[in-house]
């Protein structure tokens, strides 16, 4: 029996897929600090217009660039696994399928919108993008995307993962990519701090800030910003994973999925397995689609559905979405990718039509998932993807329970080679599980309180 | 157009290839201390019957037993990759091809051997095996093997590895390996050595020497030792990588490649691609076949064909082989894989033969090679692979200025992200060149003279 289906170049999806034109509800824009909606011309400093019409857009199905394809191809269609070993394991009569985004040179699904958003910009006359990186996973995967396509890519991370995850600015370098510790010297907000905090270990605000101040700073016009997630047109990108593993289900012999997981931090690679689903869900198919996210930063199950911040120094829009607060700072869980105070617009549309259930696990819970996943599966994980492993788990373990042979789909997002301290630590029992304390939480939610409701 | 090619589960090769069946020249076999050959029994306390059986079989097909094709499913068949983005980068007329064994889960070709072995012992009654690694690749490997199968795994781990590489210690660990560093305090060769050299990094050689006396020191006849190179039966599991190329290279329209390319440390990958190529070669086909090494290590092209032992301490039968004298020291160049002084005696006995050609690159260019294939296929490969990726770079110019559309095989035998230490000092130019000064390698090879000569 097969274990995993793969599809051919022709069979790769050649559109992605706009949840917006299916939506019963409709979208709340994002809106400006006088509180009115924001037009696209007032993101034209940050972003090419070619990819604001695409945040914007309506259309239920949108081509995907040859060129783009071309460069995707690389490595897409990724592979759809079966977890027959883990199905085994967990004598469960669920049969469990993984989609595999690990396979890309990043490692990660986040080169689906890089390449696509460096593309777009390529094809403006941009010559220069710059964004922020946490750990680097997505500064990897941009600086990826713009060597192919021929753009320089300039990348603030933040300071701490700088000194402390060598590795991941590495993979920048080879790809030609410029990684330099934020707060820098570059930046008049990087400077401002340095001045302030000459030892401070940076920020994912900090980060932002001094990428956008590069990016409309540059009088020749020549720079935008990218973002790896929480956009639309991020979501959109990421919709190759969802509709790509529907044609391999079939191949599976599989009509549709019981069950669709994956984790949420910002929301890409979630939107990327689930909208096409939701879609189907919409439309009258019973699927539970469940997004899963950290204890320590529980914003889709414990954060407040309202207009907030994307960043923590205020400098987006207003967005309407799922947050804990612009300035809450999550503990220092490994999944760094999950430690996001917000969610995506249209993925917090979804939960709050009822269209997707969010559910929040603690740290330990997940990584004995991934241990579980390594020793019966044989693959090592992302530590955010541990969390879509052990929603997983659950579910094959009800479907035992319950005696159901139920169809189980999640998202295997990323590969954990250059994520190995976080295991480490877990083996020697040195890490724990933060619960997020009801009094921080309500003190980091009174700071939006003065922002619009979300009507 | 593809360019990557899976095979489904009902083509993945059902035997193994032995080309001890087709050399034209007799096999020279393992000598004892007193240069007279070996018998299986003088091995039983190393290895298990069953693998020394395989160890001298002459049969030329030898079936995988099905549990092993079970384990080995998990990632194979590996895909076979046209290098479409490099050739057009060379501007060559040559169709680059690249089997990559990169996505295992230990991440390199090492599995295909570690689970075969591991299975073999736990039939045999076997409960724990025993094994040394220097960096890694092959501990994670047997770790990942023994946790399926359900053998204990016990790896000895170069200090100075140990200490400076922690994270394939982490995946061995993931995968219920249990590795120390050596010198340890658990055998006697490890006490000896720490009295007399506290501050020891540790060696390959005082690994092995802790790893035999552990297995043998088994009272309980439970233990056994296991090698990830240099052996018969190692090079004999590793064929399935050139009998899968075989058949993709097929479904890609090509009948037969003109060069075929690996690199060679132990020798067990080069054999794997290129052994099913050779029996062609034997049988009168015209295929260029290229072992490709370090000019800091230069086993194949500057080394002696001569009995000598496998290893530094001398605790090996002497084998018939290129060899640098068994206590030869290479210089710290970061493709750890090639620092070996000898060379597995199946892949000597063709060099010896004519049927495959030696060729040594320097450690820059292939940092060089290993980044232009990263720049354009996007892959980050290991630093043993980019020797292959400079040998097929090579033959793509040759074809070139030739003007001659040739076919090249070679093995992409495993990914860079555990090594990325090494690209980070190439990128930062403190990578240098290392030459073989000529009267190091005369002092070495001469302590070797006393030993027979190969006939």
């Amino acid at each position: 029996m097969e274990n995993k289906v793969y599809l051919t170049r022709d069979e790769v999806p050649r559109q992605w897929y706009n949840i917006v034109a299916d939506l019963k509800t409709p979208v709340k824009p994002p809106l400006g600090p006088d509180g009115k909606p924001i037009g696209p011309e007032q993101l034209a400093a940050v972003f090419p217009m070619n990819i604001i019409e695409q945040e914007v857009c309506q259309d239920r199905w949108i081509d995907i660039p040859e060129e783009v394809l071309e460069i995707l191809y690389r490595w897409r269609p990724t592979p759809l696994r079966r977890a027959t070993y883990l199905e085994q394991h967990l004598k469960t009569p669920a049969r469990i399928y993984y989609k595999d985004e690990s396979v890309s040179p990043a490692g990660s699904h986040k080169p689906n919108t890089a390449v696509p958003q460096a593309w777009y910009n390529k094809q403006f006359g941009i010559k220069r993008l710059t964004t922020e990186t946490g750990a680097g996973q997505w500064g990897s995967a941009l600086a990826f995307a713009c060597n192919l396509v021929g753009l320089e890519c300039k990348i603030f991370m933040v300071r701490v993962s700088f000194d402390q995850k060598p590795f991941r600015k590495t993979l920048m370098r080879i790809w030609g990519g410029n990684c330099v510790a934020s707060p820098s010297n570059e930046t008049q907000a990087g400077r401002a701090i340095l001045k302030e905090f000459p030892n401070t270990p940076g920020s994912l605000g900090i980060a932002i800030s001094e990428a956008i101040e590069q990016a409309v700073g540059d009088k020749t016009g020549q720079t935008r910003y990218s973002l790896g997630s929480v956009l639309n047109h991020v979501m959109l990108h990421q919709t190759i994973i969802g509709l790509e593993s529907k044609k391999q289900l079939e191949k599976f012999g599989e009509k549709m999925p019981d069950i669709v997981i994956g984790c949420a931090g910002g929301g890409s690679n979630f939107a990327g397995i689930s909208f096409p689903f939701v879609c189907d869900k919409i439309h009258g198919k019973k699927i539970d689609i469940i997004a899963t996210e950290p204890k320590a930063c529980p914003t889709m199950t414990r954060g407040a559905y309202h207009y907030d911040h994307g960043d923590i120094a205020g400098l987006t829009p207003l967005l309407a979405m799922y947050t804990l607060g612009h300035k809450f700072i999550p503990e220092p869980i490994h999944a760094g990718g999950l430690r996001y105070h917000g969610m995506a617009p249209l993925v917090s549309h979804v939960i709050c039509d009822g269209l997707v259930t969010p559910r929040a696990y603690d740290q330990l819970t997940c990584f004995e998932a991934a241990e579980t996943f390594a020793k019966t599966e044989g693959f090592v994980c992302a530590p955010e993807t541990s969390h879509a492993i052990a929603g997983a788990i659950d579910e094959a373990v009800k479907a035992r329970e319950e005696g159901k042979k139920k169809v189980i789909l999640f998202n295997y997002s990323g590969h954990g080679l250059l994520d190995l301290m976080g295991y480490e630590k877990f083996l020697n029992g040195e890490l724990k599980n933060y619960e997020l304390p009801q009094a921080k939480l309500d003190e980091s939610l009174d700071q939006i309180l003065h922002f619009p409701e979300v009507k």
